[in-house]
């Protein structure tokens, strides 16, 4: 693997065709819009680029994708886009883990598993480095282009509220925004809209909700039933749900996977750490978001988890900063799957 | 009143002292971030300064004015930000109605009444206007400006998800990024916590939610019991609720004002004119956010509104956009309450 500047690899695109641009499983907008802004760039180079993905692509991201029809070409170069691990192409694309010719990508934890890597950890989202990619390579950035890379930054920022965000997010976008696009129709999409399982689902969810120790600990409970009857996608909604709550310093899902088997997430701010909370159940995961398997009736878990809190709040002594945000990302899901 | 220019509002400002700042009554992020920012300014060009507010001002904004202690002085000077109708000072401040010498304003419904008015209405917020005039003014924009800033135009754009937000607003914000300050603590408090009693509020409202005309309508209904238990603040926040439903063109409050008169809160995409549904039974508002008052039975009353829906669809050819966010200001709150 050879680490490369955004100079290069816009020389590497410049020169290739017949590009296959491999986006992530569990497909988010960061993947897709970085995927389908570059596909739109290096066609306009009248290059031949798909865009594929292993898995299902949610219809609200439609839009990303309008006009691009899929080519009929076979693949000279592939390029991934916001993938850390060869791991997360899914089943369907893992033949092409070893076979990555060139992959943008974001996240620190990337395994170089590319034959050039283009990173940069300090972008809030795959998307920021797509976009100077796409000015170097002198491509005008239109409309549909604009909407891409505003919908990779904005979904891997929360909407800019997660501490990822950086001053280049709001300036990208503030560029962007004098192209002109329907941005309030992306952020109605992502950010807004709820179908009506979701919302039965959080308030089942809700009206389960249990406050411990002195309300700063805030558990929800997602029975087998409840879980065989939803969504996937609608499931992982419910995870910050508890931490919403005033005074919450660690929210708590116990999703039960067998009848004395519960996967827990752990959500905290940065005052507390969740991953230290889960190691000492077994488990691990980051700061912010970590996950663990435990054993045990409701209430033995239950039990083993405020003591794995109270264990962790008074070896921590850093204040009650009830402050900050964390973005649960595809690791952190990765990370609890391998966990339980 | 005579209409001036960033410049001139300057200028003005930098001649007086003993400044006295008025914000708006049910104050919001922007009207108290607008006021502590241009506070701060002027006090560190060694003036005398004080903001107020005729209402009380939830917790959530305390970091605006910390530090800011209430200086003694008889006020030679007053500045009104963020406020378009001496009737937004409320009982309390109502008695500096006709004393304004200065007001500082982003809403085109402003209704002249200070002696001198610098209004943009392109503004997503006022504080983009203050941002502009501290430039000005040569005072350097700190940590604390930086938060009263972003603050304002944070929370007067959902978060940069609605309409009214521009390239400049992204811009500025970049730009105060740059300062550095913890945006993402002021995000958690803005966007992200609610009370248990506002959850609770929440699931209640949710649960008695039904749909209409093939799911394109929804509606909550609030007995007297549930507001007379409830903050007004709290009940705000429950108009947008069942318009985020996947599929509702038209999402509809009931509130039981006594026990045959509902007022009610009609909320719409820009596809759907909400005053004009509203209209037809004797209310009014904006386009997005619009209010009246019913009389009869709850069922009768829903019978009433579903035909105004219905009218007003049929009239309205515009397609289903599904798309946009209208932020519901303080004027349609105020014009609601005045159609009742």
């Amino acid at each position: 693997m050879i680490r490369i500047t955004r100079n290069d690899a816009a020389d590497i695109l410049k020169s290739a065709d017949k590009i296959l641009i491999l986006t992530h499983q569990s497909p988010d907008g960061d993947t897709l819009g970085s995927g389908y802004a570059i596909c739109r760039a290096l066609r306009s180079l009248n290059k031949q680029a798909n865009v594929i993905c292993g898995d299902f692509v949610p219809a609200k991201y439609d839009y990303l994708s309008e006009g691009i029809d899929i080519q009929d070409f076979e693949p000279e170069f592939i390029l991934a886009v916001d993938i850390a691990d060869p791991k997360l192409l899914g089943k369907n694309l893992s033949h092409y883990g070893d076979k990555v010719d060139l992959c943008i990508d974001h996240h620190g934890s990337n395994t170089g598993y590319a034959k050039k890597l283009l990173l940069d950890d300090t972008c809030a989202a795959c998307a920021e480095i797509i976009y100077d990619i796409i000015n170097i390579l002198g491509v005008e950035i239109d409309k549909c282009i604009a909407e891409c890379i505003y919908t990779g930054i904005s979904t891997d920022t929360g909407c800019f509220r997660y501490s990822n965000t950086t001053a280049n997010s709001h300036f990208i976008v503030a560029k962007l925004m004098q192209i002109g696009f329907n941005y309030f129709r992306i952020n109605r999409r992502m950010f807004e809209i709820k179908s009506r399982e979701r919302i039965e689902m959080e308030m089942r969810a809700l009206e389960g909700m249990e406050y411990f120790l002195d309300g700063k600990v805030a558990i929800i409970t997602l029975t087998k039933d409840m879980i065989n009857n939803s969504d996937p996608g609608e499931l992982e909604g419910i995870t910050p749900l508890p931490r919403q709550v005033e005074g919450v310093r660690c929210g708590i899902t116990l999703k039960q996977h067998d009848d004395n088997v519960y996967r827990i997430s752990v959500r905290t701010g940065h005052d507390l750490d969740a991953s230290k909370i889960c190691a000492r159940l077994g488990g691990g995961g980051h700061k912010c978001a970590a996950g663990c398997s435990v054993r045990g009736t409701r209430d033995e878990v239950i039990d083993k988890l405020l003591n794995a809190v109270k264990d962790e709040m008074s070896a921590c002594l850093k204040p009650d900063e009830d402050n900050i945000i964390c973005r649960p990302t595809i690791d952190d899901i990765q990370g609890m799957d391998e966990l339980a």
